[in-house]
């Protein structure tokens, strides 16, 4: 995905001439508008720029040369020309050179930059029209329908519709593809047909039901017959005559009109937002201004594309001088909450939406079925590999999602005890830092925090483990041992492969030391608590792998085995109950997975489980579920833990159900992104990712993958290294900031990085140490550095990638954030100076 | 929208063959896939119907005579010819008769059903091939485009590929529009070029990614020069070759297969959902067997389309001599957990949803802004007229919000009144019967009740007051007093129109005996909570107006308005607090509204708050906010309330906000749903109904509304009674149902009717009254009665409309639930030989 900025300026309209079909009379349109608009009275002047990206056919019959005629004093540009008068896809075949979309985007966008610069007073605007070849879909050279190519630049578009027999058909139908590719359609114009079809009278109304102002603009001159002097003469009268007919005003009117409504929406939407908006975890006292909020106009794959806003007195002048667009690209660096995917404005995914929008809207779950619903949940069933897990019941989010897991865990665990929920305090065991949702049964479900500490009706009901973390600190993978804990262990364990963290045999599970040590101290806790304090457990509950909310805290694989094999076999209540005899039953306390953040790929698998080895009793899903798009969460559960609500009284059932439960467009969308997903990981990028990751940590002796590696043809694509962990990141990145001074440790795992600052005042949630790294990767605008936005959690920054992310665009990221480091820190004598990181630097193009 | 199954047979494949543009050869390709099937060996025999809907042009040119000439027995159909050659909505003019959408789709059916009942064994199959004109939204007579127009029988598609220049483009953007209206494509063809713009090619591929088969087929002779014979001759010899090739037996195997897959499908599709579903507020041990899951193949309008399953042996000679087609169209009576506004499947939702995926999917919205949030907030915020809102905090589902507004309201009280809410035990103030949602801070809310009884973690956290009720019954509006009421005032109110119980003037607001007693009764009670027991109240949380899940309670306005007003004068605390000065601030304790599905038009207003005539501190909103497609909710809040939160200090900020807060596909498609409502509010309909309403019951002197009071013109669309409250289920049907032996009382407002049914052994949840009602109206698949699926709770049957719902659906729905009601509840004596109802009973329709 292009990272280039939306087209938008202050004082130099760029449009997107698309056709509802081929020769409906795109260039006659875009003529008759220069031609308007460089004729125009008014207090403005304007210059028109036409610009042809792609064209086919011979020269002397170019479009540009054409315009170039009839309009006086346009500059006119064909980027890239082709001989054949065949779609474009076609006509490069044996070309020299045939630009990627990336460069064909680009291109344009530099084209448009440059008019930019030369309008710096509004009494002077520049015009710039970008006309596209044959229809809105019509193949680009690359062989990707144009609209999608063109989509990073968003320019509003102008739609010459089809004034031919089944040119009302057409013409919506462009329509509806460009707008589920998130265009604006400034306007939609068709040329009179004089009553032949009357295709413009009926596409008026339409689209204006839709707020789309059309326009009916005067039937091109017959020129069948003509000499090419009489043809143009005829043409010439008719720009002449037409251009400044009364249509042409309106027309050019609303235009204008539009580009300075979006100006000021944009302009006023940060005090609007202040005015009527509260926002989520936010502290409005500290939000000191409206330039404290961002806003997005639109997103694209990895980026948002964000208001400009002038910091500075030179940002100021230089925006006044044109040079900067008002909308600036932005890396979304925590995936939008850690949801995001496959991309912002996903064509498929738009599509699968409207799919079953238009098949089903929302329809009735409960007692009913419908074919998405049950998909999904087979596939989720299928892709957890867990014999456990049987049943799966749909909410709308994470929070809601662990509310119903806790749920069904404690009434299951109350049924085999006997114990009465209503009256006795059930509690559950979780891990300390973890964090399940902000409802109220979620967030009781985890410690007293920051999040709960001011929440009137929380209630912390449970009690949660320290536990030993993993960690990069100079170059070498750790597990740190809590205080608890240090004294036995004798200090940390060092790896230098990530795996060989998760390689349990090699670590003693079942004999070594380690083993016995966290065996030890799971019981003797769970002694005082249940044996010594009576107190009563329902359910083990934790996030595998990684804890989000609670700072990206990466949990020994080791412990958290333990955890549940104690758990499991831990007598929870004096009174003998029957140990299950059924393997797949859960026994001591059902255990709760919740895979909010880690699941569905986020740590590179389908579940982390797969990296831990265990099998939960009950798992819930949510975030990546939809790909990124919209909220739909599941809680997965065993047969055991659903037979526990089997009666013949309706109120033992799970009384839970939010109205949209299994709302159809949440479970295709969920349904296409993991098919989606499922390509990814059996495809090139991937076992890309992988294999650099395994050679680059040691497997392969150590080295840092050479530079052929990210070259497609570099990798056999059936190979992917074998190995169980592995992060986009690339280990050269995350070693070279695990040893910056400004750095406690880091952590990366799939798609994930948390470098984790020192602070000396105390790490936590109201730290500070990561702001100023967070501030100056956003507000790096100039055009050759990658703007990112992240998010911090105390003295801890994150950016996580989404599944689609590109190694470019990863390794741009890389190299703003060690800048940034440097530059925030102020660190002089820069790990760059280590040797053992030198191939490191190398590999990630800091020398470029 | 019209009622007709979706056309699904077992031994018919019915498709639809729209084509990509006009002029692509949709009949060439029908002639040639019907002389394929009559031709095709196999164990099967295959008989072809050939329909035109709509045919433009001289008849002897008509495609329905070309195709009989070409396939040998072949049957054709045209149903409507039109002269001109031009497309059906201008052919149309001055035709002595236009069909409607309704007619047209209704004959379409009418004719494919014909069909089916000749195929009654799977050794001779029909095949019915419905060819459109034009492209895929050229208008149909109605000038509706076709797509929309037979979107309810919703056909298999084929969709015949552009050939020509620009048909890549108009191919994929055709596929398009059918795809998010619902259609599933059953294969997209394309002729064969012979490599002149290669469409076939790119086309297959395309598809072929989007698991769409695609077929490439010969090339249509070149006719041009040729005389009538020589052209038959030449198109004569293509069918004959080219109908036998290997391509076309792969299309039809293909189109063979995705029928039987579709059938397959549908009919394993409840024991897959057996195994793998949990399903929402579902006692699992009563579903005992697969038939008592409802399978929804789509839906559209007000209709789920349902599969058939046979429960008798009448049903299943009669399935299988396939006069009954295999789905049905059921009244979606719960309007799917009162979600559904503006219809199932509704193409503008979907264009709108695919807009803000394609513009943005999902952004992050904490620290930053997007256009659909900021507009959405306002939108509501204007909307609920209410000077005390002043800020929107967005969730996902009614629970949350619910959450939301309770932690707003204790924090603001426990700041006031220096509680610590972490130590006192914070409660709310409700009214029994209330529910607020299914996550424990929401179930806390609520006083004990079913729902909740077996939740271990549920803790019931407040005081929920008893209410006098609305209700009819024997023809008359009634407010009854609870038991501790019932002395003081002496029996129930009485009054003949629904508005004069809003009359609070009249009914002694202020004075009155009435008002003093309320007066009395929550006082007393406060007392005894705060002033003897001690406890602690930090918010008043209640639906206004309407109870839905305890019963659809319809609370008397006047006792929730004094609730309101002495909650807001009683002091809480013993210390002294300094009352706010200003009026718009909170006093007392903050009072929250659910208005979660009494809000948004439910009841004729855009907020309940207008019937009462209070300003709550709090409102939340979800279900009909985005007009029934997806989860969206919003907690709104008083500045007073917002200011609570404003420190220093992060930790005091409302750390809420779940991943997809502000999602912009909720929020886009919320804004178009509200605008939609905006103009349903000020159309010709809902003054239809209001108007009728108004006259029926009694401010024109009671008389029941004239026939013509329904057509369209019968009513002055500027003038609207001026009704305060108003049903569009009609005053007559609600007043023969209060009539009912069986029934104990009724309700009706905006959409929600409700039906109270007598029962001996106690009214509630757990009562099995209302089930036999509710079989009886899902189960009448004869074509004559409209099937109704609906929700009981308890002994309450509701049927609630969507807001678009038509007045003659509406009128077979009522006719249906008396006819149904008589029928269980074996009443001889019905309420028919009531002379106060005889012409009610006329107007309903019942002697037509």
């Amino acid at each position: 995905m292009s990272r280039v900025p939306s087209g938008l300026w202050q004082n130099l309209i760029a449009l997107q001439v698309y056709g509802a079909n081929t020769n409906v009379g795109k260039t006659v349109f875009s003529t008759l508008l220069g031609a308007h608009f460089v004729r125009r009275a008014g207090k403005r002047k304007w210059s028109l720029h036409y610009i042809k990206p792609v064209s086919t056919g011979s020269i002397e019959d170019a479009d540009d040369l054409y315009v170039k005629r009839h309009v006086d004093g346009a500059s006119v540009t064909t980027l890239f020309q082709f001989k054949e008068p065949v779609s474009p896809h076609i006509a490069v075949r044996g070309a020299d050179f045939v630009p990627s979309d990336d460069h064909l985007v680009k291109r344009v966008y530099a084209k448009i930059r440059e008019d930019a610069a030369k309008f710096s007073w509004e009494s002077h605007m520049g015009l710039t029209i970008v006309e596209t070849a044959g229809g809105v879909l019509s193949p680009g050279p690359s062989g990707v329908p144009q609209a999608d190519i063109f989509r990073p630049m968003r320019l509003p578009v102008i739609l010459v519709g089809d004034h031919r027999l089944g040119g009302i058909a057409s013409t919506i139908s462009a329509a509806e593809s460009l707008t589920l590719r998130g265009y604006d359609i400034s306007a939609v114009i068709c040329f009179d047909d004089k009553g032949k079809y009357e295709n413009s009278d009926y596409l008026l109304k339409y689209f204006g039901k839709m707020d789309i102002p059309a326009f009916t603009l005067p039937w091109i001159p017959e020129l069948e017959g003509y000499t090419q002097e009489q043809e143009r003469a005829a043409m010439r009268n008719y720009y002449e005559q037409q251009s400044l007919a009364a249509e042409m005003h309106k027309l050019a009117d609303s235009i204008v009109q539009r580009h300075e409504d979006r100006l000021t929406t944009m302009n006023k939407l940060p005090s609007r937002t202040r005015k009527s908006i509260w926002h989520p975890f936010t502290q409005h006292k500290t939000v000191k201004n409206t330039d404290d909020i961002l806003v997005w106009d639109s997103a694209y794959g990895d980026y948002f594309q964000a208001k400009y806003t002038p910091t500075s007195l030179k940002d100021r002048s230089l925006a006044l001088a044109a040079e900067k667009p008002l909308l600036y690209p932005a890396f979304d660096g925590s995936a939008s909450w850690w949801t995001q995917g496959l991309g912002h404005g996903n064509p498929q995914l738009a599509l699968a939406a409207a799919y079953a929008a238009g098949r089903y809207g929302h329809v009735m779950f409960a007692g009913a079925t419908h074919e998405p619903a049950v998909k999904l949940a087979e596939t989720l069933l299928k892709g957890m590999d867990n014999p456990r897990l049987a049943k799966c019941f749909y909410t709308d989010d994470g929070s809601t999602a662990a509310e119903v897991g806790i749920k069904m865990a404690i009434r299951a665990t109350c049924k085999r005890y006997g114990w009465d929920g209503s009256k006795d305090n059930i509690e559950i065991l979780g891990l300390k830092g973890s964090y399940h949702g902000d409802t109220i049964g979620a967030m009781d479900a985890s410690e007293p925090n920051v999040y709960n500490e001011k929440v009137d009706w929380y209630r912390g009901r449970g009690y949660w483990f320290d536990f030993p973390t993993v960690k990069m600190r100079g170059g070498e993978w750790m597990v740190e041992p809590p205080k608890g804990m240090a004294r036995e262990l004798g200090g940390p364990e060092f790896f230098s492969h990530l795996d060989d963290v998760f390689n349990f045999d090699a670590r003693g599970e079942g004999q070594g030391r380690r083993w016995w040590v966290y065996e030890k101290y799971i019981r003797d806790r769970l002694d005082i608590l249940v044996k010594r304090q009576g107190r009563k457990f329902g359910a083990l509950v934790m996030e595998p792998i990684l804890l989000g909310a609670g700072g990206m805290l990466f949990v020994d694989p080791l412990f958290q085995r333990k955890l549940v094999e104690v758990v499991r076999s831990y007598q929870f209540t004096e009174h003998e109950v029957t140990p299950p005899s059924d393997p797949l039953h859960w026994a001591g306390v059902p255990v709760l997975f919740d895979e909010v953040f880690t699941g569905l790929n986020r740590l590179g698998h389908f579940t982390p489980s797969t990296l831990l080895e265990v099998h939960p009793d009950i798992s819930i899903h949510a975030k990546l579920l939809t790909g990124g798009l919209l909220p739909l969460s599941v809680t997965l559960a065993s047969k055991a833990i659903f037979n526990a609500f089997l009666s013949s009284s309706k109120s033992d059932a799970l009384l839970h159900g939010h109205s949209y439960t299994a709302h159809p467009i949440g479970c295709h969308v969920a349904n296409t992104s993991l098919k989606e997903m499922e390509v990814l990981n059996k495809g090139y990028a991937w076992k890309s990712f992988r294999r650099k990751w395994d050679w680059e940590s040691g497997h392969r002796g150590g080295q840092v993958a050479p530079r052929w590696w990210t070259m497609k043809g570099g990798l056999d694509a059936s190979e992917d290294g074998g190995v169980k962990t592995w992060s986009m990141w690339g280990k050269p990145l995350v070693v070279w900031l695990s040893y910056h001074d400004a750095v406690d440790h880091v952590v990366a795992i799939g798609s994930v990085l948390a470098i984790a600052l020192k602070d000396e005042k105390g790490s936590g949630y109201t730290s500070n140490a990561a702001a100023g790294l967070r501030d100056a990767l956003l507000n790096d605008r100039s055009h050759t550095a990658v703007s990112i936005h992240s998010r911090v959690l105390g003295n801890v920054i994150y950016i996580m990638a989404s599944l689609t992310t590109a190694p470019k665009d990863l390794e741009a990221v890389g190299d703003a954030l060690k800048q940034k480091l440097d530059r925030v820190s102020g660190v002089t004598r820069s790990p760059r100076t280590n040797p053992k990181n030198a191939n490191d630097i190398t590999w990630m193009g800091e020398q470029k």
